[in-house]
């Protein structure tokens, strides 16, 4: 793959810091952390708790906050975030191939689709009709985008992607391979042990620089759209069901889903494996912990938990089985204060 | 999209309601809910909790429920499950796109395949040897039939499902998006650290009116096929292992999982997130909730749970820490009795 | 499909059994259980809780271990590990339509991937630039593999499966229809509700005789890669997130998840729907029961749990009211102590 060969005095101005350095022309050629850097590569301290290895490594560079500038003996880029610094830093070594430019002579596009300049096409992807692709825009290969779907500029779908028709996708947005928007939502009516279906109408709708995980699945609407909002952030294997909305910065990790007609406020986190109930309503700024079942709406900002923690299985079958006599108990600890 | 025009009248045949209005040969053409309808609309009143926006509603027309026809300002269409009618109304304002008729060139069809009359196959999608499709059923763009599965008629594959070989599928059948079917169960004998493959040799047989969700995967079974019935719906990301058998009925909501050779009874519901042990049996009939861990056999219909509720993080971390203390609090409360 | 029609004497010679029969030119033709097997039929007794069905069982032969030796009433054929015996007579007896040998017309490879002898590419499959396969590797249809990715001999890519580049993988390997190796590690630096992307740079690593289920997720690295080592069986619907290293031999089973840059010692078995926080290590030879949080690292060996036991909806909304209360339990059972 090509080599980036890059200096510290570009770097610094690519992402924002001002460099202390010893020699600011030094050429460098990749990231690594403090503790296994080479010469050649450049590091970040943003957590204070492993200030001690600015000692220790051998980094052409450490990003660092003005305040530990002092205990850096490498050569320094100074800003105020040095996670973002390194975040920034990643991009320049990024290693992701290059889509080759074009449609790709395999690829089988609808006469009424509509590419703007620059977008790409790769083997054997699928446009629908009526679809509408934003400039720059890279399509991969196998992807399938259905009719009326419209996909804005700088977007990026990996391979085998799924659009179902009516899917609409902002600009500078990521979606890796497998995922799959627009698909029906779980809407049926019983009747005697069967079940109508209930044709799923809605489209989805997703904002800007959103990103969308492997395997990831975000349905259709039912009657209104699924949203999704600018600057979400959805890891693999989500699950969000019909008519959700999705608040701006949200970021949710792998396995979570959410049931249909739920609301997030904006920048919450979800961590992995965590399931939201339907028809909820979550506010602003909520963090849900790992493998959380969200049963009710959230009102106030702040962390929230359900299950139990880990044991030896041993010792956790008693506990288990003392959970199905808690109430019990508690009427047990009444009686005896009553009778005390 | 094509717009829908329909008089109330038509409406009121397709749905199999009694039609009481004001006139009806007025045109509509889309549903709303029963606040935001426009008077080009149709709506439904299912849950009578609703039933005071029958008065503001300017909707054309309401599904209402006999009981319900004294308090409907706007023209009624009644029937008994006005539900049901919602499910139905929906169907006539579907808007999926129809896929082209016909085989598309790109498409690779095995010269041993059976296709009935009025099938449709997409583009880039793979037909293995000795398959066959039964009548007007159509395969999207992407997806892979394997040799030897047989599908019946009317059914739909949206775009890149898979079917693996020995797949059998009933008529009216719904798969979408990334679905597989008849991926290799989990079987491995050990042996000293290391593992045997077990081939699983058995197929998947799934019934009528089945609908399977975006990335759902239903395993082949090891020796017996796995087994899914008429009328069962399966949600999103759901995993069905090898040698489950799902009863007629049955609905399944998004990332549960049934583990291998465990048997469901008829119209059972499972909710989001389920986890259902291996090797047990669930009678008719039986409910259970949001990530609840099945772990033994039920023998009785009803709704079942486990889990914790959730609360703020700080004081769950006190009461998870309790949790693992509660068969000492148990035999504190059993002394406290002995000794009062 | 091919019949397999085989002697027990033959059986006897691949699985590795001593035979003892009363022909062992007999003639057989299939698997069964104990209970269902023809006379055309092999099977097995691996759990001795079973044996009594050795005196009922109309199988041609059983696989028994040598102590049974004298309860079987029909040929056996003898060896140590019956369960063993029974993967390798699955073997035998396996369905799997062999893809067509060659690269079929449709697949698109760059001309600078190399494709060792017996390599067989299946329909619309697409190969990337520099990319490698190994001799007698199979390549399903629809399949992806991205640039500069390596893969060894004699493995097995199902349809529609995704590499992306700089995905390195052994020999004897199997991957299952809709799994995605190498996309993007959730890696974002929040900065005032927003998100910087952290380009993920390393890639992932997989050894020899490893299996990947239907629809699961691999991510590439941060900076180094994801590493996965020999003889892992993972199931369908995992997530396996950035930087998580996966030592030989490990089992995990469905929908289970792993969080960024967890390591798992050898020889783990890990239970369906289990979630195993990030950034933390679990030691050789742990195993983890169905739907379990592992929030923290495990430095014994043995059988880890959470959560609570399934109990009809009524009671359990009793037991997780009072779980709320349990840190107030504890102290006034603490107070009732002093009291008396």
């Amino acid at each position: 793959m090509a080599q980036v060969a890059i200096t510290l005095a570009q770097i610094a101005e690519k992402i924002g810091a001002k460099l202390v350095a010893h020699n600011d022309q030094l050429v460098v050629s990749g990231i690594g952390t403090l503790e296994d850097s080479t010469a050649q590569q450049v590091t970040f301290l943003a957590n204070p708790s492993y200030r001690k290895l600015l000692d220790s490594t051998k980094a052409a560079a450490v990003i660092v906050h003005p305040k530990m500038l002092e205990e850096c003996k490498t050569s320094a880029l100074v800003m105020d975030n040095p996670y973002v610094g390194f975040a920034k830093l990643s991009q320049i070594f990024d290693n992701l191939p290059l889509q080759a430019a074009g449609i790709h002579p395999s690829a089988v596009i609808a006469k009424t689709a509509i590419l703007a300049e620059g977008v790409s096409v790769a083997a054997n992807a699928v446009i629908g009709e009526h679809a509408e692709v934003g400039a720059h825009t890279r399509i991969g290969p196998g992807c399938v985008v259905g009719d009326h779907s419209i996909i804005g500029k700088n977007s990026l779908l990996h391979a085998n992607v799924v659009f179902y028709h009516d899917v609409v996708v902002g600009d500078d947005c990521i979606f890796h391979s497998g995922c799959v928007i627009g698909a029906d939502g779980f809407g049926f009516a019983p009747d005697a042990g069967k079940w109508h279906k209930i044709a799923q109408i809605g489209g989805v709708e997703i904002g800007d620089r959103v990103e969308v995980g492997a395997n990831t699945t975000i349905d259709r609407g039912a009657l209104d759209s699924t949203k999704i909002g600018n600057d979400v952030k959805l890891d693999d294997q989500i699950m969000i069901a019909h008519n959700v909305v999705i608040g701006d910065g949200c970021a949710i990790a792998g396995t979570a889903g959410i049931a249909g007609s739920t609301t997030l406020g904006k920048n919450c986190t979800i961590a992995g494996g965590v399931g939201i109930v339907g028809h909820i309503e979550i506010t602003d700024g909520v963090h849900i912990t790992g493998m959380t079942l969200v049963s009710k709406s959230i009102k106030e900002s702040g962390v929230y938990s359900s299950g139990t923690a880990i044991m030896p299985a041993s010792e956790w079958r008693k506990s288990a089985a003392r959970f199905r006599q808690l109430d019990d108990m508690a009427r047990r600890i009444k009686q005896l204060e009553k009778n005390l």
